[in-house]
């Protein structure tokens, strides 16, 4: 077993006030006192080294009443930005938001990653900058940066591992790129368990278990199990586009098997069985264009789609047994055409147990998943009780703070 | 955000200091006092109170030392008892361990589940008290029962949920009837999920991301995700026996859909398809036997069962990306013959990221990782620090003890 490391002064530090703080709702000393246990004039000491840092503020109603000290304290929602960026194959979504998870900049940008790392990150970085410029902010108002590929990640190091359509990005050091460039922590990770992870956090918060899947020229999928991100062993957790369907498809994949449920059910894989029938499709989004323009071909496609998608998700209920099930990317854009497939699939071959109070539905974020799971991966780690510790710097002897 | 509750007294309490003594060594209090941050004297009152309650011994080295106070300390392994009971449809193994994990006593018996739970636990309390008659101990040496059924068990409530194999089982008390019965905590969990955890802790505790399947009469698997048992919304997780297998299988299952993974490669089925061909074959142990015994039909069908397993497992290492897949239930002692059809299949149609560092082994605890996993499960609860906060109850007035 592993020593453990106790800094006793840290117990229910600064950072332990802030995290009761961020929840929005006001709290005098006295509740904070209750709330953690501590002396009141150990959570006055600690306030004031919040205050200094702006980390929080006295709240409007404290300062209305009039020469006395602030009796309340509110978390400041705006005292720095997470620059938040999701990277697809050739376009990337990039944000500002503030800590309160409220979007104040987005943009969406052509983007093509098989330039290389070097130029695709530049770019993004400038746009972040002509972004934070629109705002009135500069760097040293980020507080960090999350970023989303479209590969597997090596979340530790935020390294690409491998990744097949990223030419140039195996093994890059993203974080230390951008982290030299904005001067902030940066956090990497694949762009799925990104969108799984802003899912969770913002629209179903209190589910355990969830199953983020996204439908789009691939198919990949995030992991949430015990309210945290499953990334598996080597980040590849998720990788469900290269299951073998079970409906004994001859369509060859791209990895090189056949049967694969992305050579299937992707949006590549529709565009290109509705091209062969000579309709023009490029991609995803053509092929829920069609759908909406009232084409049966693709209406029939997408509806087979969320049968195979779901074929491959009974078996992963099963195992999983997860609370939800959230189906994203462009092909979620085709609603209950995609979604009734998948539910007649799992119903039929899932276990009642494992069914009977299982969500299935579409994203809530949609295009915003990325980019809201990457702040939210940030915010985790720059807000976390310990990291705000170091960064107020409680000092034992200060003396404490009037009251 | 929930209001966290502190009591800081706890930050670094008796339990904490139990936890690094559970590592076996002796520890000085100048030690425990560098590894705690504490202050001697508080470490000092703390280990005396855990000496008082016998939870931890002065060392033969300390009391050697002759008159002056024990010098170092260790825990004691055999203060206490764990009972564990890994239940099957008709057999059960019993046993009785100490803190350390080491089986003092064991026993399989027979104890079929359809008798309904008040004869079964009644007979498997009435053996645990023969056990520990055996030992010269008694019902107040057990600090913990631990229990694995085979069906789906809400693990909060220790009941089980609508077991397919345990009539009269669905929603009884086990916790409850046992615990009035021993006068002990009682945990209660699925009997896969114990196996896993057995393995996990006792031969893997490194390992982040492990999956323990079970081929015995049906197929099930306990899921390992962050170090911690994965049980899913419903307690339901790995329920792998019914996923339908991509060989096309037409065979019937009991839960009448067709091709499930348990309808082709279970001990019951291979049992079945040798009776249809003359063979006298009535479960898993048999078809082992026979094996041994150089039947070419039975070794026939456990390579392809292995395959279909191997099938099954390809699909999840995609989704969960595991470190390890162990195989466990009476189908693994056939070894290299089960394993390699797995290992194939896996290694076939799985991604190779996934499978770089993949290990796949049969069980190295055999009959006994379910009452090992039984008891780990007790004594993570019985000896969390908090447990045994509360259990020493320690008197911030009492004396400091001599130093």
């Amino acid at each position: 077993m592993a020593a453990m490391s106790h800094e006793p002064q840290t117990a229910a530090g600064a950072g332990a006030l802030l995290a009761i703080l961020r929840d929005g709702r006001a709290r005098t000393r006295a509740e904070l006192a209750q709330l953690t246990g501590l002396a009141r004039s150990t959570v006055s000491q600690r306030l004031d080294a919040l205050v200094q840092g702006r980390w929080v503020v006295p709240t409007d109603d404290a300062i209305s009443s009039g020469g006395r000290p602030a009796a309340a304290f509110v978390f400041n929602e705006s005292v720095r930005v997470v620059l938040a960026a999701d990277l697809g194959a050739t376009h990337a979504r990039l944000a500002v938001l503030d800590l309160g998870m409220t979007v104040l900049a987005e943009q969406a940008v052509e983007l093509p990653v098989d330039r290389g790392p070097e130029a695709t990150l530049d770019d993004a970085v400038a746009v972040f900058g002509l972004m934070l410029d629109g705002l009135g902010r500069g760097l040293p108002d980020v507080c960090g940066v999350g970023v989303g590929l479209p590969g597997p990640v090596d979340h530790a190091t935020g390294r690409p591992a491998n990744p097949p359509i990223m030419p140039g990005w195996d093994g890059f050091p993203v974080r230390e790129w951008i982290g030299h460039r904005v001067g902030a922590p940066v956090l990497v990770d694949n762009d799925v368990n990104i969108m799984a992870l802003g899912e969770h956090r913002t629209v179903r918060p209190d589910t355990d278990h969830l199953i983020l899947i996204k439908i789009g020229t691939g198919i990949g999928c995030g992991i949430i199990s015990g309210r945290r991100l499953h990334r598996g062993a080597q980040g590849a957790a998720g990788d469900v586009g290269h299951i073998q369907v079970v409906s004994a498809s001859e369509a060859v994949c791209r990895c090189g098997n056949i049967g694969c449920l992305e050579a299937v059910a992707s949006g590549a894989a529709m565009a290109a069985a509705l091209r062969a029938e000579g309709i023009d499709a490029r991609g995803s989004r053509d092929v829920v264009a069609l759908l909406r323009a009232g084409d049966t071909r693709a209406a029939r496609l997408i509806r087979q789609a969320g049968r195979e998608v779901g074929g491959v998700m009974a078996a992963i209920v099963n195992f999983f047994n997860p609370s939800t099930i959230v189906i994203g990317g462009d092909i979620a854009e085709a609603g209950e055409h995609i979604l009734a497939g998948v539910r007649e699939a799992i119903y039929s071959r899932s276990l009642p147990l494992a069914t009977q109070h299982l969500t299935i539905r579409a994203s809530r974020l949609g295009d915003r998943a990325g980019v809201i799971g990457a702040a939210s991966m940030v915010l985790e780690h720059v807000l976390a009780p310990q990291s705000i510790d170091r960064s107020v710097a409680v000092d034992p002897a200060a003396p404490v703070g009037s009251q």
